[in-house]
């Protein structure tokens, strides 16, 4: 029982002892003592019952939650009547999720060679944006929908969700939270993917991908789910979010194939493209996973917040547990620590205890962790063994780890004794026998059965009845940056390939695409300059001389007026020369124009 | 009527109630039975009326806020009693606020070209530092100072603000979350005058430009401000902040005329120096949005946290309608994304939504961020088309997209009914009839003339009286990061500027200027070596064994011992060599000079 | 006397006035009467005691804090009753401060030579996972471990902390924030010795360095601690964290020497590597500085949220005052603002106010910011003219800002009167006399001498018994991302210093590191493509034809099949080319070798 209602009771129990006085008092007196106000949203915790006294007053609902409760990615943490400060703490918990998103896309574009690193950016925007989309219009429906036509396998109902303003704090606060785990599991596939799935089937697949998401969501987290009746835990989404976008990525990547020349000069990972931006896409990750686990409790009130707080030690610990292991198997191999094998044993370790995060001790966690960095390092060269090309190790670090996260609740969890997430239940080496262990295995054998399933058909829907899902080979080989949003870095072998397969597209017009970081405009002004002093035989220094300032608006070639002051001069003014000087030769210097992109700059 | 005064007025009555009594008790009983305990502080949600009693007890106001109340950028939200709770809130959302003013630098850097990126970061840095200290000395007063000379055009007192003791919680946590939206306002300049507004020049502005922000936020938000008693509705600040950043961004831009050369070929936006920046720092501003957006309820505890609920999900359902529109047109235009669309279609919505974002429902931020996307990218071109050079589209995302913002409201906004911050008006299409519609339109011409002629007026002072607004030519063309910082980047021009231009500057001394992300030193000792083994006809081989460890304090040039090690030998120690070897050849080594930054590096 | 009690008592008395009904009422009655719910963990704030009243009724303790109080990593604030809400603060503040991680990694990375940029994120890694190890292990314990063996030098006891479930709240959250401490104090070492720090002596000292850091921490805030029994006040850890990082960092920086050839042109800085990563990191550190100060109220209910709000702007205001002295030395000093000088002034004035950031006013941490600033910029040549090569100026920023944060408390404080977090006592300015200021100085020396004392003896047994703590001479010169990480950047030398120096080191085999960026399988094909059309005297598009796809699951070098279709074609589709293709010909192409990474590729 509830200490608000354990308030009440007591209060009226103290009325009730002074009801005998009715006959002094009267009864319109005793009438108006009794209805007292409802307390049923007062916060009052570790309340101490007076056992001496019988209590009959039958026990109100709150009524600021439904009966059936609204949740986080975990379990439900039974009904809630400060919702306020609860609200507080899940939606500031979802802002720092919400960075996770850019720590992926910056993972993802370190990790794969330069000239694909922006259309993995903006891959990572689409999921949000097609992802989101989808999971207002029917994601939240599919997995937590509560119409008559929900079913132990999906649900139904709540569609495009839009609630009263009466509900919807509760509705908006969860409906955000779950849609923060839904993108992260589309986003999870586009790293095992990059470098080669076709930016279009990528997006009608990032729109489609919330259904591969939804439905198992709701088997876990459901009311109506079947897993969920059956005790299965998953707290903060390692089998619904990590081990389901796991498995889509193994088949993703599978079915699109490995990168050009992949493995023609063995099975060693090809070099990074931006280390420095990897390893920053994992510490967004790590702060977002605190979010991400402790936001998970759903709620801070009551006694929520102990779990919020064993959750944040939990989760570092184990990425403490995997980054030993990392470093450590990394040294051992190479003796000197690959950039991807210390990125992917911490995260691999945060998917491994992000299914038990709040239940974990402190020494469980980190042993999670240390299994689950193990995993993810040791993984990654089996499957490039397979010849399965996964640039970014998802396969690993989220489906292997994902699966690991579940049974370890299954072998180390003990029966909670304060918010009953685990429903009474504890592992196998913690006396709980085989219950626990067989329904998380069960989970995790459904979840990945369904995400293959259903990503396979999807991307052969997909690649048979709108689009390729792999690039061509033309764009493969200049990068996506160049092939889908016309950005030509320079160094990084794009011009090169330009140039090699150019003429081959005889309808691309080459000639707008700029490298990029230049200002095209200041070089054709330099080569002006540079022309006009070698063309007059004269020094750069009376070219320039003559060159005169040409006003703003003017749309001929802006002329250059040097004025000769420092800028470090001593009066610390770098003045701008406004001073009228003829202008009358200007139409005489002859533009040089812009070579074109084919020509090397300086 | 507020539930804790009600909780205290059921609790007297109930005490009125037995009041008969005193006849029995004694009138010292009765005396202290009401001398209830002052529970104006006590929180209890949805408490429930006893209506059958009548209540006379007079209402006492709540002491911790003063009468005109606090507020945040938006709407008063009424006397707060359990401002605890509230400041976590305001104060947690104003540091993820803050992580915005990154989000913006790395946009505005990734979006010019590179030889301007770190300057635009300065500038960042630069807004907060002297925008935030103009607007604790006079800014904060400007908008809300309630001494006796404010009128409904302008707030005066409160100069440098420094509360007691009692009342620093909430004049601090309101300050602190208002400067993050002072500082935000000038941000907005900093992008559409990037790549050639004279650095200093833009300091002093940034200083001023505290005026044309504060001003009009005071009419808003302020209890004196004109449009504030007229009722207008501007939430978090798309009239406030954006609108005016980009009316004086349009200003700005105008005035300081459009790059170098920028519509020489065309009128194509230039291409971007790192898009993958550009993209990372859309994402800080949209998870940084979140809390701008969601704070701005200035509050989590009664019913506000249902306000910022439905705020965190229509500001991401408008970014999404936003994102669609974008790709959508995008696409349609050039059949591939450009970075720059994807980018400022989000933007521009993320900006649609935020006078109204707690109001509306979630298909109406959908629509009305799907409307903004459409604005920002359709914009764009047009500006160009005026040659109004704006380089990262300020003027569209932020100025139209603020009027939309505004317009919107005055169209869809339905009065909603539990913290009535319409003030109980409803929009056009909701039978609100005009009148909102014309505050709103109000607010947005006020805002315009006051941003465009208060910006006008500083920046024809400061470019007449203190430093020409522009850059100098020679500035321009070696890009900013050089002029006025020292960074010469390779590869993208600088070098190139430098030679043709270094001439005409004989003031300045180059020599000291080495290109970035070298080690000068690293590069002289290796020139050495090389030289060495040439000089003596003999094997590089030989040469470094000739030369020895010198020790660190040395001023010599470090010379070179090499143990030979591999740093994979099998025992994982690099041990470093420290065993004495002759050192008499040392000063035998002719140094090879660094040869100045005129000379290509390997 | 806390206002729950307060409440408590009221009520009682209440009751005690009803008393003498007891002979009116009956004898059971009255008992029952008096048998009221334990309200102890009900919050009220402000609550209005009724003097008029005496009580007698004992006051019983709160049973969620234990008597000695948890605490942040400042000042003790009494038992806490709401620690639900405190909680949230506690753990948002530092979900916030665990991205100064980040910034410092970037920070640091910016700041150095390119070919040592990832480098130094990974020791960053190092830092949370070695040094969060140790910490879990010893580190907490040495700090406020409360075993029988704690004495005023050293905590003792609670080591591999494994709180039971009704405890873990408390101890989680404390631990976890105390946690996000320790490892930025470790962190601040790594920028004073980047670029020639032996990794793997790094590694060694990162997991040891807890040590250095928790003694004297529970000499400022454990209750054993003697500074702490003295009344020392040093809140958010300028002294805990920032002098004594510093210290070791002179230490440490002073040890291992300066960077090879570092003063030999000069003792001007070095141009850093990514000025652009350096302010984004300085950015990150700023807003996670708001977390870490703020945070350390340690709670946010009854009174603290106050002190929180002035936390907050007294944050920003020190680093608005430092970036103001910053900016204007720098331009004073070479007409330009260097970016060195920008950044070390912000993050020195940030230093300068955290020890007492919940005490000053406004004015005073703008004033305390400005002189942080100003010797954060002005130290940093004086310690190269000792030749103490500090890359990031780790010893200025955080040794000597820390020292001055600590003195200002001492002549600026003024006793506060809510929470009592000086004890009363008064800094000199402030009519307190010396006291304040005697301790505060005491502080800083014990902190100087044990961090100098301690480093000193851990480097040195580190160098002499495990592994040399600086570089071997090859490493430094091509880098530690080279030598570490086997990561080759194309244009920063680190290729020139392989070639010069490669031959040195026949145990290593260089044919496997590929210059970063590159997709060395694209570019093999590419060469194949054009050493067939130049081979057999064709046109590249008839080479091209003769290409046919290979199907993905084949090893052969994958070829090329080019479908002519336009990227930008009409109707909107990329299809790939799936038609079947004779494949005949597929063998008869010889291979063309990667080149090695010897060879410049395009």
């Amino acid at each position: 029982m509830n200490s608000t209602q354990s308030f009440q009771q007591s209060f009226e129990a103290t009325i009730d002892a002074i009801m005998p006085t009715s006959n002094v008092l009267g009864p319109t007196v005793v009438e108006n003592m009794t209805k007292f106000p409802d307390l049923s949203n007062i916060t009052i915790e570790a309340f101490t019952m007076d056992t001496n006294v019988s209590y009959d007053i039958p026990v109100t609902n709150g009524t600021h939650t439904n009966s059936t409760g609204f949740r986080g990615g975990g379990v439900v943490l039974g009904s809630t009547k400060d919702f306020g400060n609860d609200a507080s703490w899940v939606l500031t918990s979802t802002f720092i999720i919400f960075t996770m998103q850019s720590g992926f896309g910056l993972l993802e574009s370190g990790a794969v060679s330069m000239k694909n690193e922006a259309n993995i950016m903006v891959k990572n925007v689409v999921d949000v944006v097609l992802g989101g989309f989808t999971y207002w219009l029917f994601g939240y429906s599919l997995s937590f929908g509560e119409s008559e036509w929900t079913n132990p396998f999906c649900g139904w109902g709540n569609f495009a969700i839009n609630p009263s303003e009466e509900d919807m704090g509760e509705i908006y606060t969860t409906f955000f939270f779950q849609l923060s785990f839904a993108t992260t599991a589309t986003t999870i596939v586009s790293g095992a993917v990059a470098e080669r799935f076709n930016f279009v089937a990528y997006v009608l697949f990032s729109a489609v991908n919330t259904v591969v998401y939804c439905v198992p969501a709701g088997w876990l987290w459901g009311n109506h789910g079947f897993l969920y009746k059956l005790g299965v835990i998953d707290i903060a989404g390692s089998c619904g979010v990590h081990l389901c976008g796991g498995a889509s990525a193994l088949v993703a990547s599978r079915m699109v194939g490995p990168r050009i020349g992949r493995y023609d000069n063995g099975e060693d990972p090809l070099p990074m493209g931006c280390p420095t931006n990897a390893i920053l896409g994992m510490f967004m990750l790590w702060w977002g996973w605190l979010g991400f686990n402790c936001g998970s409790t759903f709620g801070i009130t009551e006694e929520k917040w102990k779990y919020a707080a064993r959750t944040a030690v939990t989760t570092l610990q184990a990425s403490i547990g995997g980054g030993l292991a990392g470093m450590s198997i990394s040294w051992y191999k190479n003796h000197r620590l690959e950039i991807g094998d210390v990125v992917n044993s911490v995260l691999g370790a945060l998917v491994s205890v992000t299914a038990g995060c709040a239940l974990f001790t402190s020494w469980e966690a980190l042993f999670v962790g240390l299994v689950g960095g193990t995993i993810a390092v040791m993984a990654m060269p089996l499957f490039d063994k397979l010849h399965i090309d996964d640039p970014v190790g998802a396969t690993s670090v989220h489906g292997l780890c994902g699966m690991w996260a579940m049974i370890a609740i299954g072998l180390f969890v003990k029966a909670d004794g304060i918010l009953k997430m685990t429903n009474g239940n504890s592992g196998l080496f913690r006396g709980g026998g085989f219950y626990l262990l067989g329904i998380q295995t069960l989970a995790c054998l459904c979840i990945i059965v369904w995400s293959m399933i259903s990503t396979f058909t999807i991307l052969k829907v997909i690649d048979k009845f709108a689009v390729g899902i792999r690039m061509s080979e033309w764009e493969e080989l200049v990068g996506a940056d160049f092939a889908e949003h016309g950005i030509r870095r320079r160094n990084v072998g794009v011009s090169r390939a330009v140039s090699v397969l150019g003429l081959q597209h005889a309808g691309i017009d080459y000639s707008d695409i700029i490298p990029q970081g230049d200002n095209p405009c200041h070089i054709a002004v330099l080569n002006n300059l540079s022309a006009l002093a070698s063309r007059r035989h004269s020094t750069l220094s009376k070219a320039v001389a003559q060159v005169t300032k040409v006003p703003y608006k003017d749309q001929g070639i802006p002329a250059l007026m040097i004025n000769g002051q420092s800028p470090s001069s001593k009066n610390g003014d770098i003045v701008r020369s406004v001073s009228a000087r003829s202008t009358k030769s200007t139409n005489s210097i002859t533009p040089i124009e812009y070579p074109g992109p084919h020509h090397a700059w300086p």
